[in-house]
């Protein structure tokens, strides 16, 4: 996110037409670079992916590569020329999609200097956040307001539901690791946790499972109590999104007071009692 | 779905009479017909399931093979009825429901002149989509159609939360693609994503399970927040739903003082008094 | 459950005072039966399960014949008296607790006649649904009736929502079935249909999973699928619930026409328009 | 929770000063040291976690050790400090929190005593929820009794729905013990009661699974009820939460029209216009 007088055009002609086709998207130019920028990102992300796969590396590694470098070329450019763009561009590149900016690129450039660098490679993967970036194109930034609004008003509930899920898992799992013990797979309270996590969530891999009568019980009723627990998070939300969308609806501003966020049902202001 | 057109009757009295039999469901005859073909299309997937039991084909080949045929015969001779009685035959024949009925008789008649193809005989499969041609039987379509309202509205928040979702298994996929290896399974991205999925719908089929401490702390955080997650669709299709509810109950405002979301039976307003 | 005529007293008094026992809870005797047929029940179910144990079995099995014998003695004396108690004693054994009172002693009687009866022993399990017959003790009722409105409401979309579940894992299944094949455990499409549907509610055992490339894909996409239809069941529920919960709160009587069932925050009668 | 005379200062002003630190969280020092409290509790449980991993107890035992010694020894002077404060000691001692505050120094005492009471040192876990005192810090407290008011109010349905699954769970567990029998894991009654709840809650270990084909189809019908039964508490806690949020908004009627449910911010009613 860039501060308005970062995004105040440049005196200059030049910088201010790259500034609205590169970081704007209300001009045809603007639109045509982000929707380019959006596919250079996915097929990026598949060849890094399609990469990974022994199989696919064996086969066609020099196409990848050179698909590879082709991106990296691409990404380098536009980073360069977002760093022109901009009127601080400091600024932009210690922000969070500066910094996302630059990550997409470093990891390939520092495979020539250090030859042994491949795990950095799947750093790339994280040039699919830019993919919020050009996200502004969409009419789904409303909805994802609406979302956002929900969960941030959910917030205090969900920490106090987290501390109690964090609490019946520390607690049940030093209990299954005195119960089930070592040979059971429960080899220390850390694993033990990572068991009742599993199934709290009700994911259940059943890469460890209790063996013991005692242990079936405690897992019985910690899955019961998961299964409740669930429904926990879910009314939250819902009942914060149905606010959320409620508040979102409606638009009057009231004509005494000219405070808006009136309910849909609201025929009168609730804060001067003026007609809406 | 057929347009307005091809649906009015034919001037021949016959192809009139055939048409209200296939495709409408308000006449005694129709409606026998719609029954008929209901049991026709359970029975003939069943037939379908049991030839793909081993010893089921074993013992019975033969007869299963004479129910495929007869079934077969039935749907050709339902599908040309169907091509004479609409006006349009072509229009008909490129319809969903017109390539369904093709597809539900195409893979048994080809089986004669390529003796190769039977993994297309699964194709008949799809003769279960027909049951909901013959659904507008039921007084059940007005429920389906709350349910449709519902979910349409909620597309743009369900694409942007399907979007996030994306992000996350990606992002973690990579992640654990490093952390564990392949010698832990997670062999390749593609494969990691994968076992992401499995896990934050909560799943978890155990195929793929994290060996490290540090990849078994990354599935736990990937869990609880899989648990969170399921919380939105939720709310969201809950809210919906609500609204689309309302809305087939009612949505007269009353003239007394101007409330709205009133049931449907009421002929008053239960605010003031006033009538409806 | 009894009609009101074979409830009705018995002109003889004793056989009056046994139905007020018996059948009915309003009466210090009637309270201390329900409550230990309730105990008789539940150590008589424990039983059961005990005799299950292989363990169990040999070490106390002398011990758990005889406390069966004793339940199933107390249990016949107690439909003996049930068929006394009531005025139409053919109606009673044939309904559906009628019948469960039967189930509940017959296994074990019918093991002295017939020695290798074993298994038969296992419908003594039926004995828990006796407890519901007790529930009449609790306050629960209203509660249960809120619950059962809200399901029996729910019921049209919920039948709508299992038929395109079922479709879904049909086709699901018969694909799955011609991608993965027999070698990775989906060998015939009822056993592909029995993956899909541990799929797609998210229960996930892991005994059959995809090997393939291509139908991890699938897999994947029929999670994600997965994950966003239990929203719908719940959202159903929800909306169910909270009108079958509003409906139930409030139990005014319009003054006017006398009509019930107005909503909590009604001022005013819906149908008349009187001030409630 | 201490009795309010029991909170009553003492008349010596030390013992005063002492209560308001460690009993009160409104005066700096009070705050400082429920503070210094919370990271002692969380840093005291990170040690017992680590101890329990064979690796970390070879290699940092000693160090585990005596981090272990100094915050027993901490917990001690808290405990004794704590009994100081109290007016009535002993009321404290036999409260939860003091019990609680007890058992998280005891098992470390004990082990000089009783060399070989190693296992009881997992009762240490309880510690954390001693943080749950200090919890009285946080502004989350009022939505905790939100959650709170809406899972009692949730009661009386709760227990009328876990009753049902419990019916289920027996019954399946019999049925499958008898179909699917000891050789394919179901060996007892209450073993397969222990794979139903796997199985209804959606957890799915995959540790016991069916093997027949009767037996998959009971599970089948297991899983699609779970999957829908899931949908119940979700809905019971959506409306129940929706009604503690709505009354902790607000309780005032509209002296004009006499409607309730008004926002707190409001001052005016949103139907008619009059003051509130």
């Amino acid at each position: 996110m860039l501060s308005p007088s970062e995004q105040s055009p440049a005196d200059g002609g030049f910088r201010h037409r790259l500034h609205t086709i590169i970081f704007e998207a209300d001009t045809p130019a603007g639109k045509a670079f982000d929707v380019a920028l959006l596919w250079a990102i996915v097929f990026s992300i598949i060849a890094v992916m399609l990469e990974s796969v022994a199989a696919m590396r064996e086969q066609y590694g020099s196409v990848l590569r050179a698909v590879e470098w082709f991106f990296t070329a691409l990404f380098t450019v536009e980073y360069v020329l977002r760093i022109i763009a901009v009127r601080r561009p400091f600024l932009y590149m210690r922000s969070f999609f500066g910094l996302v900016d630059l990550l997409a690129i470093l990891p390939t450039l520092l495979s020539i200097l250090i030859p042994g660098a491949q795990s950095l490679l799947v750093v790339r993967v994280l040039r699919l956040l830019r993919i919020f970036r050009v996200l502004k194109l969409a009419h789904l930034l409303g909805q994802a307001e609406i979302l956002i609004t929900a969960l941030r008003a959910s917030r205090p509930k969900i920490t106090v539901f987290l501390g109690t899920v964090l609490t019946i898992v520390v607690i049940t799992g030093a209990l299954m690791y005195v119960i089930e013990g070592g040979n059971n797979g429960f080899d220390s309270i850390p694993r033990a946790m990572y068991w009742a996590i599993v199934t709290v969530t009700t994911v259940g891999f059943g890469d460890i499972t209790p063996k013991t009568m005692l242990g079936q019980f405690v897992a019985s009723v910690l899955m019961v109590m998961g299964y409740g627990i669930i429904a926990v998070p879910t009314g939250i939300v819902s009942v914060e999104l149905a606010a959320a969308t409620r508040h979102a609806v409606d638009t009057r501003a009231c004509l005494g007071c000219g405070v808006q966020g009136h309910d849909l049902d609201a025929s009168h202001c609730k804060y001067c009692g003026h007609s809406l």
